[in-house]
């Protein structure tokens, strides 16, 4: 049950943001709103007196003015699919939602800057199908792409299978609309690849999870599509082969690299078994795998060959048992899918508890035993299914429920669990949340790892830019 | 002369800063402090009670802490070697310099995670030569790199070289130290690819100049050495025929181009007049050059057959007239000499107005004409020498006097000529300044650009950070 009562809709707001919206741009019907107060995942629940739905940044900006007037607490939402929380309103009075949804317009696309300028309610396949139109790459990736939305994507920083290569979404940023908390407009949807001219602000917002103004709209960059692609499903005999391996390929050739993704044999097993059609290419089953993903713009770039080069030496000093390379884009989407189906399976296997984490790249191996082992001497039986993007250090560090058990016990038991895992991450190195970020789920945790200095100065910039703290109230930072 | 007298040494305070730092720790004999005070390029003049050399990080925040409680301004200094008066103390009482030089030591190599995390006063000529003993490369590449310091480097978010291919110092840097205007620390020396934890702070002490805090230490990137580099010099016809060009490559191969330089036939003439050994490896003159640089990390990549077949192809469609492909390594610095030789020949042909602008990529020969018919327009016989990076739209759009003028008198024009350089970067929407930064140069410009939505946040949070305004004060922002 919500700590309050749902807010009671004041029906000269409502005609207010009518005024500045038009009727379509406002929904205030509890069954029209309902869509938008729970999350994805189904962990939380809230309240809004409306959601917003403007289609222009003018229009943004007047909504945005007059919620700071009348002391109105704003949900900005773009796809909804954070998984920490991060869009979904409190149960809290006097709020709204502001869906960007309507706001999903290309603007522009250079191919000459290798730039595109597009709006925040844009869905990333979109943004990526727009960019093939043009014979280009826009090359964010990542399991939600057909719901989240730019603007989402940007304010949450977020990563994905291609960071190893191209970064997360910050690097793929070069300018930004925002509407700050007073409803003023940052115009900064600049094409510059250098420009020194003051605080960058426009890395302040990415990342920020909507709590110090609304992405509007945004400069991404552009890369020259891919000519080529090599794609391998190896397995090997350990964590340290799995480093060992993306070290080789590494330094091999630094840019040839697309994604390098690891997987459990406990994880490929539930994809087996609980996937319809996925097949394992290899002889064997194995406890370690590894997905190679390689690309590049150059023809004749001879991706193939440096492929076979860097898995026979690697076989030859025992760091890969067996390798399947793709022979046909279909062969390629099949390896990827068992990558893929991940969340899938385990979902289908049971409850499971999720945990973000990254640690130094060289720290991997040691964070996937450890964690595990230790979730297991908390919770015994249960099942630890780490997998993810090895290239980058990011692992989600995830744990199934035992079979005998119930969801609801084995659940009860997150936090312990999240504590665990974060015990190993932090004598590593490493980050408690690592492409996520923090929305409802772990402001609790900021204090403890954040605290101090750091945390300080992140409070005094929210209450410079949010004074009041309307936006997006509850999340990323911990209650003072 | 200065607006104010000299600050008198407090000898009381000069004791507790040496019970901080010990005797070799400040200098405040007025010859010693003198080489502090003014900028390289001697456009600034200031003055200061002491120099402080602190070795550590806590003496940083000692000497922070007793300043805040002092009501003392802070400049910190690396190399000094801006190029906009960034790091050098204003003619005003009660402030110090604070100098970085002493804490130069490079903590931790490790190229496993192919990071390496440094202190601020490390110079970066020796950044890249400590990762070129492990085996590996750190890119930043610039003219000051034998004097310039990795603090300043990243709190002016430097650029140079290779940004086209490795980005500026920005996205270098994984984790930064920060001693915060109170004295407190930030310890955020994490060596992540994906941390999404708050707002990231460490992009907002990039770039801001010394204003918000002092960087004390940084982790770097660390990226695999070349195995191969291809270099050449070409006569093209145009402005359009080099962007022509670049586009080429990039099309070739996206991740080959390390650099990508223009010159103008003004420029070179120059060099080849006014530089000893400086020599054309062309058969003729012509009104415009390119510097190709390509380089990659893979045995075997074939960059001189890559070099070979794209010239080709620009040749037979008219795009260059002649190209000369360096053989050793001897006749590569050589050609490299060529560009990196331009400041001097231009400070041999007298004075010049420096303009450090940059464009969308494609906007670049439009800048380059614009604004040299306009300089020209402005102060008949000046001679534009615009030069610089154009594979990511910064062009030093540099103006020499008139052979006939006095300096004074031109240099008298200084600010209308950077008004009219100015005026066509906005019209191609540029920045005025790309990787110099603002110092205390093109502060009175941040409104005009900046002015609104933005520099109302930019003020916003450095009053949160640095409320009393003791820390680089005059430089970044103008005075309200």
């Amino acid at each position: 049950m919500p700590d309050h009562a749902p807010p009671a809709a004041d029906p000269s707001l409502i005609t207010a943001f009518r005024d500045i919206l038009g009727p379509a741009g406002v929904l205030a019907e509890p069954g029209d709103i309902a869509p938008h107060l729970s999350d994805w995942r189904g962990l939380y629940q809230g309240e809004a007196m409306a959601v917003l739905r403007p289609a222009s940044t003018a229009e943004v900006a007047a909504c945005v003015k007059l919620c700071a007037q009348q002391g109105i607490a704003i949900i900005p939402q773009g796809g909804n699919t954070s998984m920490v929380g991060g869009a979904t309103p409190e149960a809290r009075p006097r709020q709204v939602v502001l869906s960007l949804a309507r706001m999903n317009r290309v603007r522009e696309v250079d191919t000459a800057d290798m730039t595109m300028t597009v709006e925040a309610g844009l869905v990333l396949a979109r943004a990526q199908q727009v960019a093939a139109e043009h014979g280009v790459l826009f090359p964010l990736s990542l399991g939600a792409e057909g719901t989240a939305m730019i603007g989402g994507l940007l304010s949450t920083n977020a990563g994905g299978n291609t960071t190893v290569r191209y970064g997360n979404a910050r690097e793929l940023m070069l300018g930004l609309e925002v509407v700050l908390p007073d409803g003023s407009v940052i115009h900064g949807l600049r094409r510059l690849r250098k420009d020194n001219t003051g605080y960058a602000l426009r890395h302040l917002f990415v990342g920020a999870e909507g709590t110090l103004g609304i992405i509007t709209a945004a400069v991404l960059r552009l890369f020259p599509a891919a000519r080529e692609t090599a794609t391998a499903l190896c397995a090997v005999p350990s964590e340290d082969a799995a480093l060992a391996l993306f070290r080789r390929f590494r330094t091999a050739d630094e840019g040839a690299v697309r994604a390098f993704e690891y997987m459990s044999g406990i994880g490929m097993g539930m994809v087996l078994s609980t996937i319809e059609g996925a097949t394992l290419p290899l002889s064997a089953r194995a406890d370690h795998y590894v997905l190679v993903d390689l690309s590049a713009s150059r023809e004749g770039a001879g991706l193939r060959g440096l492929m076979e080069t860097v898995l026979e030496a690697a076989m030859e000093a025992g760091e890969v048992e067996d390798a399947a390379l793709a022979e046909s884009e279909a062969q390629r989407a099949a390896i990827w899918r068992l990558r893929e189906e991940h969340p899938e399976a385990q979902k289908r296997a049971g409850a499971s508890v999720k945990n973000d984490v990254s640690v130094p790249v060289s720290a991997v191996p040691e964070l996937i035993r450890r964690a595990s082992d230790a979730c297991r001497a908390l919770i015994p039986g249960s099942r630890p299914v780490p997998f993810g993007h090895m290239g980058d250090g990011n692992i989600h560090m995830n744990l199934a429920q035992p079979e005998g058990m119930s969801a609801s016990d084995f659940l009860a038991r997150s936090h312990d669990i999240m504590d665990v895992v974060n015990e190993v991450v932090r004598d590593l190195g490493g980050s408690f949340s690592a492409e996520h970020g923090i929305g409802r789920l772990k402001t609790d945790m900021m204090e403890s790892w954040r605290g101090g200095a750091e945390l300080d100065a992140m409070r005094r910039i929210k209450a410079a830019l949010d004074p009041r703290g309307l936006m997006n109230p509850g999340k990323l930072l911990p209650d003072a």
